[in-house]
């Protein structure tokens, strides 16, 4: 049925017309207690509805037009579809281990950080095969993301003409593969309402696009668990930010945009969990617990291209479950008064701060140094802003509550200290991270740019240090490298090796 | 010209058809050192060009054919009408305090606050009706955010079929009127980069929608200020953000989000400035500021609907130009000790911190308050962050070095704490704001909800006050009227009177 704009309302007022006209979408009567003409013909219409015919003279409805509304799960708000799903099947998630990164050492080994996670996709797709209730949502897109291993059983969706050669195309595929980030976010949201279970794979920089999407269905969860008991729980919205501002130094400054973790942190505590796992086991452990819940939006920020490995999967599970830890094997205060405290939050934070710890125990090896690493920033808030919040004796124990802290992070600086007030001398964090500088540019020139480089944190942590002594060599040292650094990336266009393949090696 | 996607590359690589399909997209030929199938290949299509007809053998290009490559001006990257337009004009502005609010005391007379902006943009049509170069971007719409005077000499913009019933449209309009954000905002940042000028004025919440394209012409602005001396200065992009979380009571939750401001924030100091004028006075001198700058993003958030005015315009002029100032009028700290700074940003968030302060001193007149209003927000950051920020020592002019201040803020309140880090003891400033509590109710609950009314502000003020006594009552008495008012509410659906018409009085 198509109806003109205003039907059954006043078609003509006060000489203008409403019906039909962009009017009907306003106040069409605007002063019925003052004005009689207007009165009657708010009369007029209200009587085009024919009163007399559906109630009776008690006002009460007629029981056989009332008989025309649908009863039970056909009343569109009770449909149960709509509401968590009418047979909800929980995801069947394969143990994660068995994805893990082998390793010997920290931070030697170099792997993709989303390989793995895109093998342990294949198998939920396996495992879900029957119930059909997992979708993987890609905008641009799964082989690019690393995720490709889910080709191995499942197709994309195109419900289109399919040519001889598409690659893995089907009218029920299960991957969503398509460049429009507003259809993918719609299709994830609507999915999960039905209580199925997706994941939404994409760019950093692009999930912006759809900021204003997950604001309002941040809403509809948070309306839901505090005010609607009787809604159904619904799988929570999962998105996986992959390309991100540190490794888009090919495709430019419009591809550096960490901006996405900014408006999720504006959204109620109850609602958002923002996992910045720093490497490829940490991100199978998160991932695995994302999976599971429900009512939330989980976001989880893991570059896609090959980069160092910390922890073992033992170690990634203890580390993801604590949200923050104190990394014994890259500190060296052991008898837990820390001249200066590292921490990092992200996959390229990580690196360059454990990089720049190595560089102070290495020059400086009397100067005890503590490396804390946040794979759950929520864990940063105050208790009473956020529930994974950490008590103040547990922020103490990792921070001290006077050393001050550099702390290397993933997005923009700031961010932090907007979790961080209300914290014991939360003014001595330093924050370093994506100042919005960039270009097309190496990897290690994207650190450098935004001031957040192992150099630039030594350089900081030696200005806070508490009680250091002969540093002046060092500071030489990072000064030095930071211009080497500069002739050599216009002359070679590559990074300067020993900076590139820097691994982690014990004092 | 329409063409095959990876046309004039290899047509098949490894028996995998590369032109015509998403392979082109990608790197055809990954391995050419080291497969010679694949070196020959690219041999083949290189040749493909006949670079012996281009080039002589000295490798230079062939003059003829250079020949035809565009020159000067006609040069796409040298197009005048590109780069800040051939022949920029200014935009003529009369004189903005013509428009003025007409006022007698402060915080007693009530006035649509975006009506007097209407006026004077109605004159600035007017004024550069022969330039041609200004246009109102409105998605929804011009009338209902009281901007309408411009139709008494303006008209909407439509190039297609015009009918009868249809208000104030034709094809050479220039008010953009489309429920479109994402049209509005492309037409004018395309509008500027030619060097004409415009405002884009939305609803608050609906800002969002495009805050990734702000992000991208943010990083437009910040490289050509950067990096291309030779780039002409463009007219600053302008947004008047109306209809605000606070007075979307009737539209509800969907409509309440003030997380643009968070967007923005993330940006360069040097691109971003973010206005919240609390009066249509300080709007009039803010927009006048706004439309005359080059190269910045202008956001300026005031509320469309009644509202108290504070300032007469003298007093609006010096207010806007400080950014920032105490309000000695609503300050009763004349000995410059203040036991607690009231502070605000925003139309809604002023009023109750003024609803405050008289609370405050009619119940405690021995309690020294003292009332600071940001109308600049940008003034907060450390001058480091960004240059409008204001001198440490202007800094504890305005809010000491010690006392507490409870800080009414338009937006999400952590925002504040973001911009504030660096400062004397950034942590003694307690935020209130938006958190994401909403439904569709009064104004009032709105602030109730949110916990940001003047019966909380006045409650975190005797929490953080310095010396107080006997406040025992006033506390009572907030209690009691928050408790008051939620009956009230839900009886009435609207406010208690004596809340809703308050107005400020001198103690």
């Amino acid at each position: 049925m198509r109806t003109l704009k205003g039907w059954t309302g006043p078609k003509i007022v006060d000489g203008l017309q409403i019906e039909g006209t962009f009017r009907a979408h306003q106040v069409p009567l605007a002063n019925v207690r003052d004005n009689p003409e207007h009165l009657k013909l708010l009369e007029q219409w209200m009587k085009s509805y024919r009163p007399e015919e559906l109630f009776d003279w008690n006002g009460r409805f007629d029981a056989e037009v009332a008989k025309l509304a649908p009863r039970g799960h056909r009343r569109m708000s009770a449909n149960p579809i709509a509401n968590g799903g009418e047979f909800p099947e929980p995801l069947v998630i394969p143990e994660y281990t068995q994805y893990a990164v082998a390793m010997k050492d920290h931070g030697a080994v170099v792997v993709e950080n989303t390989k793995c996670f895109g093998a342990m996709m294949r198998d939920i797709f396996k495992r879900n095969e029957k119930q059909r209730n997992f979708r993987l949502f890609c905008p641009d897109e799964t082989n690019s993301n690393r995720l490709g291993d889910v080709f191995d059983v499942e197709n994309r969706c195109l419900v289109s003409k399919i040519y001889p050669y598409d690659d893995h195309v089907a009218a029920d595929g299960r991957v969503m593969e398509v460049l429009s980030e507003h259809n993918q976010e719609g299709w994830l949201e609507g999915y999960t309402l039905t209580g199925r279970h997706g994941i939404f794979a994409t760019y950093e920089a692009f999930a912006m696009i759809v900021d204003s999407m997950t604001a309002q269905h941040a809403k509809w969860l948070k309306t839901c668990h505090t005010e609607l008991p009787w809604r159904r729980p619904v799988p929570s919205l999962n998105y996986l930010l992959t390309s991100t501002c540190w490794r888009n130094d090919h495709n430019g400054f419009s591809h550096q945009g960490p901006g996405f973790i900014d408006s999720i942190l504006t959204k109620q505590g109850i609602i958002i969990r923002i996992y910045l796992p720093p490497d490829a086991n940490c991100l199978l452990s998160v991932a695995d617990h994302c999976l599971r819940t429900h009512n939330y939006i989980n976001l989880i920020v893991i570059d896609k291209q090959p980069h160092l490995q910390y922890l073992d999967i033992d170690d990634a599970r203890g580390h993801c479950a604590r949200g923050a830890s104190r990394w014994d094997w890259a500190s060296n205060d052991h008898d837990g008064k820390p001249d200066i405290i590292l921490a990092c939050a992200g996959d390229v934070s990580t690196m360059e701060t454990l990089a720049a710890a190595w560089l102070l125990r290495k020059h400086l090896p009397a100067m005890k140094v503590r490396v804390v690493n946040v794979v759950d920033l929520m864990r940063l808030w105050p208790p009473d802003v956020h529930p994974h919040g950490m008590d103040e004796e547990t922020f103490i124990s990792l921070f001290t509550g006077t050393t001050d802290v550099v702390f290397a992070f993933h997005g923009y600086p700031r961010a932090v200290h907007e979790i961080l007030h209300g914290r014991t001398n939360a003014s001595r964090f330093h924050v370093r991270g994506y100042m919005e500088e960039g270009t097309t540019t190496t990897p290690f020139d994207m650190v450098v740019l935004n001031k957040t480089s192992r150099f630039h944190l030594c350089l900081e942590a030696l200005r806070r240090a508490s009680t250091i002594e002969a540093s002046g060599q060092l500071i030489q040292l990072c000064q030095e490298s930071l211009e080497r650094h500069r002739k050599y990336v216009v002359e070679h266009l590559e990074d300067i090796p020993e900076i590139a393949n820097w691994k982690w090696t014990d004092a």
